[in-house]
């Protein structure tokens, strides 16, 4: 039995997420798909965690078990090969035996991209969220050092959640502007669901002037998701890197 | 009478260019419709020029005549309201009577963008051209230089084309590179059918060692379709800014 770990790109828009669903187009079920098809198995994905309909990889991972011996180097070209543009496989390797691709995450990194113009910009659609006011770029900044470090997260997770624990570490969440956009980009040990979102969504009240920088960190003890921003719609986020 | 120019962006992907043809769906066709039903009058809208299918316009600009009083500051809005997210006005301003969006252009700006990468980049697909091979960027730059002045561009130009006059004059043409991508942005007094792609393709032939950036000007002087470069794809090729 070999195990292969991909790293995986795609534009979220037309999917339903990275899980398969009845009556619905997921990226897993076309890869699975694929990559059955090729090797002549019936391959199952284990990915380092889902996304959301809509939202984007840049660098999603996934593992598979297969006894092909197929070539690991012609692997990425071979699944990319006739596949939807959506979805691109940019790298294939062969991991130990003992290798999970969401149990082995240590990190993972997201980048949320927002624009804020008082028109939509068609060129944007469906890859960048759209904001009608501007922000406060150093505001946001200053906001955006209280969530480092560890912390339980409840006030930034959509309540659909089934986790137990809501402790997570963020490593670092840096804002940068370029030209109407901001990026942000965040790296955490742990995302709980919509945390991303959340957060961009709490940063975007702190740009706007309704929320005080000082106040991020009473919001985050409060454990109330009422006193955090809106959950950012799902096609501004990236997932950008999972490191292992 | 009045008259209004637009300044109007769009997603070119699914339109088959601006101009109205029979069994497709044109920008120009979609926009006149739009702002027919709103001012209860037959719209005709006149382009700075038209762009082909699944080329992009970050600023493209229309005018219109009308007898409507509609109120100009409250126009783009209006018309975007319920209009599909690939398409929208970005500004609206009434001009004098002998202005004209075609006739009036000073100059106009195109950007072209592409990346290079062994594997295809779903996230930049439809919006930027695939190259799989790198390019010199000190060696496009140098062969971008011989492009600058007034030169006939005959051999620059699809022989689809029915303009007699092929002389156009180029300002400047500046290489950026951005990550993994190239953007080639050329402003000129008016360009040929397919004049930017086939100069990029052009410079991508110049970036991959397969023409010399001294040999620019004999293939400029030779006035043979032949000896430029490939047409380069249109969902790389974005309308930039039209100046009157």
């Amino acid at each position: 039995m070999r195990k292969i770990l991909l790293t995986i790109q795609y534009r979220g828009t037309k999917f339903c997420g990275w899980q398969s669903q009845e009556n619905a187009i997921s990226v897993e079920e076309v890869l699975e798909q694929k990559i059955s098809e090729l090797l002549g198995e019936n391959i199952k994905l284990h990915a380092s965690g889902r996304t959301d309909a809509g939202v984007h990889a840049i660098g999603q991972t996934a593992h598979f078990e297969t006894n092909s011996n197929f070539n690991i180097h012609k692997l990425a070209q071979a699944i990319n090969f006739g596949l939807d543009g959506d979805i691109a496989v940019l790298s294939a390797k062969e991991v130990s035996q003992n290798f999970h691709a969401r149990y082995n995450v240590k990190q993972k990194t997201y980048v949320y991209k927002l624009y804020c113009s008082k028109i939509t910009k068609p060129l944007k659609n469906d890859m960048c969220a759209h904001i009608k006011f501007d922000l406060k770029l150093d505001l946001m900044r200053k906001a955006a050092q209280f969530f480092i470090g560890e912390h339980n997260f409840f006030a930034f997770c959509s309540s659909k959640t089934q986790v137990k624990d809501f402790v997570r570490k963020i490593y670092s969440l840096e804002i940068k502007k370029v030209e109407d956009e901001y990026h942000f980009a965040v790296t955490g040990n742990g995302f709980l669901y919509n945390m991303v979102r959340i957060i961009v969504g709490t940063l975007v009240d702190v740009g706007g002037g309704k929320i005080k920088p000082e106040e991020i960190p009473e919001i985050i003890q409060s454990q109330d998701r009422k006193r955090a921003g809106k959950t950012m719609p799902a096609h501004g986020l990236y997932l950008k890197e999972v490191q292992y």
